[in-house]
């Protein structure tokens, strides 16, 4: 089986449990609103919002500053009203989302054979915020924000392997999103699909289509490690 | 005294010691050279390179790209004929710089307290590298790569706070050149000195100014700790 030299990871969802970070930070600050729900339809804008970038329809807009878009939008639709503060408090939840209990030690193992760096949408500034807080071990930290490319633009994808001066087969995308991983794959990445059913929370379950097509599947990432070593 | 929240520290000289790295490399596939000497005469050949990249005269072209060029003119200067596979060796010894002694010990009790990120005119692969060689504990990774400006230009001082969406004032430049300490106290950031005498070997001194221009000087970077506790 072909390995690859550097493993760029996908984060929200594959890396961190943005859904149960977000619900809980949702219900302290705002209590008796249904958390989950809440998670979900702040996560919901973020696809609109980014192909909005996409497009060329809005110039380069950092996600911290398209999660406050999204959330002065939906704190109605929930009923809630918010001060400054706490509103800026709410929106650097997603800097503080927590990792998946393998995540640190599937990191771990992988760093020791591998090069790891994020792939992610998140900004910069989110990216390293997060990894103090959660103790994430990246060799580096890289982001759309770097490549002026949101996810799926192929200019993502290709910019890592640019960074590291290596082909693009040489690096594998681990994710859970099959259209990142099929957009990677199209630009000649590996791939490496991992599973996270509970993305969405226990209520909602995630379709899964044949991932067979991709290079490796793990049901976490300490499985993944055993599988690249 | 005044403590910033984010500490930015210059890399080539600050936090590794180039000079005795290349010499060693250098004296290791070219028996019999000075190493010194043709450390120095790389490294005279590194600002000028990035000069004609922020005139304009030249697009945007990575340190390992200046560096490989500087190497192909020095070669001959010091008579020597390497393979292709050798220089592109040599050219990544650049990667592989060690850190001075006391680096690993004063980042990692200056990360305790602050978020601790590069900002260095090295690309984003290099720094990873290098980074993953000798176990720098960096919280982020931050290179003119990022901002397309190599320094002193102010949109590499300036891009730290802004990826961190904080004020200048609040980010700290710790460097052993004044001239880039001076660059980032005009554009509002905080600035640190720090003595490293050895930087261009043993044989060749250190011209130094007033110091005391900068908020902080300390003999080492666990010096430098010990005063922002």
């Amino acid at each position: 089986m072909r390995t690859p030299k550097i493993i760029a990871f996908d984060v929200f969802g594959t890396v961190v449990d943005w859904h149960g970070s977000i619900q809980q930070e949702a219900e302290h600050i705002m209590p008796g609103i249904d958390g989950s729900a809440f998670a979900n339809a702040w996560r919901a804008g973020y696809k609109p919002a980014m192909a909005e970038v996409r497009s060329g329809n809005l110039g380069w807009t950092k996600i911290d500053d398209l999660h406050r878009r999204i959330l002065d939008r939906i704190l109605p639709e929930f009923h809630v009203s918010l001060s400054e503060e706490q509103k800026q408090h709410l929106n650097l939840a997603w800097h503080r989302l927590a990792p998946w209990p393998d995540t640190i030690a599937g990191l771990t193992q992988l760093k020791a054979k591998y090069t790891i760096t994020t792939l992610s949408n998140g900004n910069l500034g989110l990216l390293a915020n997060m990894a103090k807080h959660a103790a994430l071990p990246w060799d580096l930290i890289l982001s759309a924000e770097v490549f002026q490319h949101y996810k799926p633009d192929p200019e993502a994808y290709l910019g890592v392997a640019d960074i590291f001066d290596v082909a693009p087969v040489e690096v594998m995308l681990v994710a859970t999103h099959e259209d990142d991983l099929d957009a990677a794959q199209s630009c000649g990445l590996m791939t490496a699909y991992v599973h996270r059913p509970y993305e969405y929370g226990m209520q909602k379950t995630k379709a899964v289509g044949d991932l067979t097509r991709f290079d490796y599947q793990a049901r976490d990432l300490i499985e993944l490690a055993t599988q690249l070593k």
